[in-house]
């Protein structure tokens, strides 16, 4: 058992399966720069369609594909982009849309389930033609699922609604859709209908679906023509590319399909943690492979510390802070390795409690 | 009484007095891009001197005086700032840190009276040998007094911590003080020492102290040189502007002594205004020259239609919103003007009820 | 004769009249943010009726109205500029286009004259539906007078095939008139007439005007209408600003007859420098108030030296190097003052020279 | 004949070769961003070890390779880098170092053979202690060998003067090293020398030594430490990147030593195609593996006709310009497919001779 590994920290540390490795072997390939890579050709279109769009663009990733998707849609000097104050492209993404875009942030709150209530979404919409002092709104970014909430999905009454007040004020609608395949899967919605209100969505390809590398954008074929111009100056333009594609493209085919089993091993992970002393976990956020635990307080035990020691024993979660940690499902995670982990929880836990005087 | 004009829009409306047109007619200058004004550097010095700081730094505006203290703090790319998301600096300035400046905002929860919870500004703080996806935090932002609080005051126990805070973290801090002088007063603590813990401050001459143009930014003497580089660079590098800083010499010493009526006048104005049936004013809120009124839910008028009625008796507010107004003290406010203020917004209320049909 | 001082640095250096302190003293202004300074509406408008063109904006300097220019018309992403190698722009702006803008130069060699040969602009033009590497070019931008070359004038002819240019390929073209009144006058081409091609102008007020502060950028309504939010956001917006313009409209009444005598006196000046050994002028060059001449080689003096001892006979230049100095004339120098300039100049010659051994 | 293929319009379409399919298929591979995959940094490695330097870091292109070393040497606000008029990153990069990165460009004029005087570099350099209008320069950037001169080499004593006089004004040195293994090979310099006093050299992959996709950055630790950040920024950061990685390396083993026969095929054709009547080349240009020709004036075909022939015989090259071509020679274009080529081109340009009616 020494040597068994269980990577719960992200969904991008995936291993590529034997069928990708052979797609790449045996992919078309060209110069994608010069425009005549078949395979990204390919992908690009699939994942257009699937998401019922007319167009797009592989990306090296998901930081690259929100850039660029707002940086797009806010291509005038002095535009602002409404977005979630928990939201990814707000913590996790280095500021990149303010440092290397100059697109001001106007973060409205993320509530428990990911949302931002619509009401104090349109109270921070600037009116281009009111006040000298103030940059002008032109995007608004949801994500979906979001991962900062442990992976809650937003239903598609509300980015309809969100998407309605989008187009009353003239404004574009971006979806960070890293993960809006697990969204589609959990709420039971064609995922083309979960995006339709959007001009843009941003899609992973190496977190749930397993994929290596990449990320898709999709859009108008005017955006795409945009986001492509963009690629280039941040040097996301890559030569024969289809390798990368060929995977993504098995991914899709493969990895579907296993969501829904994602889903079902957090939430019997989730229930089985909550079981455990010391550890507290919020069941009801847990609709997709995400969860977030915390450490009860008076448990004596650090995130940190428990973490090593879980690491000796070959699970690898990702410390949250001081008291919380985080845990992604993937594809290859087996039902067996849920239950491994659990009782690895459970032994770490009661051994640490121990060793630190309890 | 036709003819009488009580403009309250802001405290940014006053008309310069004899005394500063008469001084800036007799002004000894010079070109200050080639560093000779002797009457800008007397005004920097003075200002440095008042605020405890080793020199200052003229600036147009007291939006230039923000942008120029954020670029500088943080000019490294990939810079990230905190400050209250109801803040000058977040809301009234274009978005100008991010749109010209590159920097990312990290916007924190503002209170009612214009603090941030210490414990949400620590969290906020990024570890810049941490997470390879966050920006570097560089700078916290106060603003005191607190303008879209209706004018609050930071007590200068709570900068203090606040200070020790950034000490603690490496980083710096930036005082807004636009009204500092307005908190000073009602605090009843010097200046000098509300402002003790700041790397720099920007004050403004134009507002409640009455100079016609201009802001001066305190800081340490390799802050102001970096500052002045920068000013030059925004185009605020201006040449004979020792007419100008004549004029803002005058304010100091004619119109520091006045601010303490204005807050007077502020009180009387308020209470009257929330004995007026239709009216709401949080009493507690009104600390200094600043009053935000709402026109109670049912009245059956707007504040856009009473700002009309208001004007067409020569008093002039600023509306915030469907139902919400801004009234501004300053020197040129007297306690007769208040209370023709308080008569006007009676009898404009009564005749738009009537007129209203109510 | 140890107290005169004779200031030729630049003709930004010039005291304010008794007539414009006048002015300044009794101006009516008000709040120009708010939009309501009447003297800043008058001297705009002038300005912009000299010109001809719609609409006017002061600005506090002459930096801050070529950058506001570059900006305006370059506010998509990816915009580039054509523009002088040797320009004011290109040289002494802190390279602000881009460091503050994110606009790309695309410096075109200046010829002597000032000029940019109309080939080489036609070649740096940039495809807007081209190569995916390519900026897309948006702007070109000339200088008339030319600083740099030693304030040359660009015909009208040349202009206009700039302007052709520049429609052709539906590209703006910006006019930085800092000194355009002095190519008004030394070419006899009104100066209506002489940026009529072009889609902005600034135009510096505090250079051979002798006003003490200020430019006005000059462009059609629209232009003008986003150059005010970008003036607001760079923090250039000022309160009471109308007692600046008040002298700057005295500034133009005064001076504007003038300009013709600075540019006789630099004949003179130059003509008179070149006759002294160890001197050397191109007097071609001298076609409006600026001098540039260099020390002959093997003179066995620098011009730091020869500045100190002029400095001692109250006479101020501009060191441009080793061996290379600047003068500019301006409404402030007498004939007088040119001769004692030159017999100043012929005796620390040649007393430096006996100095040095000679 | 009809389907043979004989592409010349880049070095970077080359298709990988088995032993790279083999090897992508076989790679072990992680996840790169969270620091683990051994593919990645046996490459960066490697990479690092033959340029001399200390580290590396892979990236998805030669843009963003350049891209990360000049906002990381200039990563403070108002920085200046001086380069290459006709270098590729001022031309070809999308102006990115500015509209991205807002870094100034100083471009000083390329000579034929790609240098820049040095003498022009040096009066380039901005003092930071001087005056208040400069931008700081920072850096300096060569290419080499130059694409846009036909892949002329620098050698190794320019790039120590540049590299002595980058030191003596405290700027850093960085060498677009795209094809820095062609100038090694023709120069007979080994490549580690070649870039000893560069503080950053970026190595293209993708282009003469046929992997399919990326660059690798060499520096210092601290520098690569930095680069890595704004690499997440950019969204060049990938996951299970290794496979490209694992491509490289073979890359680097199989091709590295066939860059000479490029370069000799590149002189054979070169040869042939001067000797064809209606062309010229300048045969002293053609160093390493890239041809410029010209069609003579008077022969009354355009580039694009001749390109379209040729295109229908399989031949493709890059138009240049109205009448100016460009070939790049590369490890899947054998002789005999050089001999092809210059049939083509003698029968294309008779036919088209007589077809245009000469």
């Amino acid at each position: 058992m020494g040597t068994r590994t269980v990577d719960l920290r992200s969904d991008t540390v995936t291993k590529p399966t034997e069928a990708m490795r052979a797609a790449m072997s045996a992919a078309e390939v060209d110069d994608d720069v010069l425009g005549t890579d078949p395979t990204a050709f390919r992908l690009e279109s699939e994942v257009a369609r699937m998401l019922g769009k007319e167009a797009g663009l592989f990306v090296p990733s998901g930081t690259m594909s929100n850039l660029i998707s707002v940086l797009v849609h806010c291509d005038i000097r002095g535009s602002e982009v409404i977005l979630g104050d928990n939201s990814h492209i707000h913590i996790y993404e280095n500021g990149g849309i303010s440092t290397i875009g100059g697109v001001h942030p106007r973060p409205v709150r993320n509530n428990e389930d990911g949302t931002m209530d619509i009401g104090l979404i349109e109270a921070a919409i600037r009116d281009p033609k009111g006040e000298l002092v103030y940059p002008t709104t032109r995007l608004i970014c949801l994500e979906n699922s979001h991962g900062n909430t442990g992976g809650r999905c937003l239903p598609v009454e509300y980015i309809d609604k969100v998407g309605e007040l989008a187009k009353r004020h003239g404004l574009k609608l971006h979806i960070d859709g890293a993960r809006i395949f697990n969204a589609s899967v959990a709420l039971g919605v064609p995922v083309n209908r979960l995006v339709q209100p959007a001009d843009s969505v941003s899609v992973c390809l190496s977190k749930g679906l397993g994929a290596p590398v990449g990320s898709v954008i999709v859009g108008s074929k005017t955006f795409i023509a945009k986001a492509r111009r963009l690629r280039k100056t941040l040097g996301g333009g890559m030569r024969q590319v289809g390798f990368i594609c060929a995977a993504a493209l098995v991914a899709l085919q493969e990895n579907l399909g296993k969501l829904e089993h994602d889903h079902m091993n957090a939430k019997v992970l989730a229930e089985g943690l909550n079981q455990i002393e010391g550890f507290r976990v919020n069941l009801a956020a847990v609709e997709t492979n995400i969860i977030f635990f915390d450490i009860v307080e008076g448990s004596k035990i650090t995130a940190a510390e428990l973490y090593k020691h879980l690491a000796e024993h070959g699970v690898l979660v990702m410390p949250e802070g001081p008291s919380r940690m985080r845990i992604v499902l993937h594809h290859q995670i087996s039902s067996s390795d849920v239950q491994y982990t659990l009782s690895c929880f459970q032994q770490a836990f009661t051994g640490l409690q121990e060793e630190n005087g309890n």
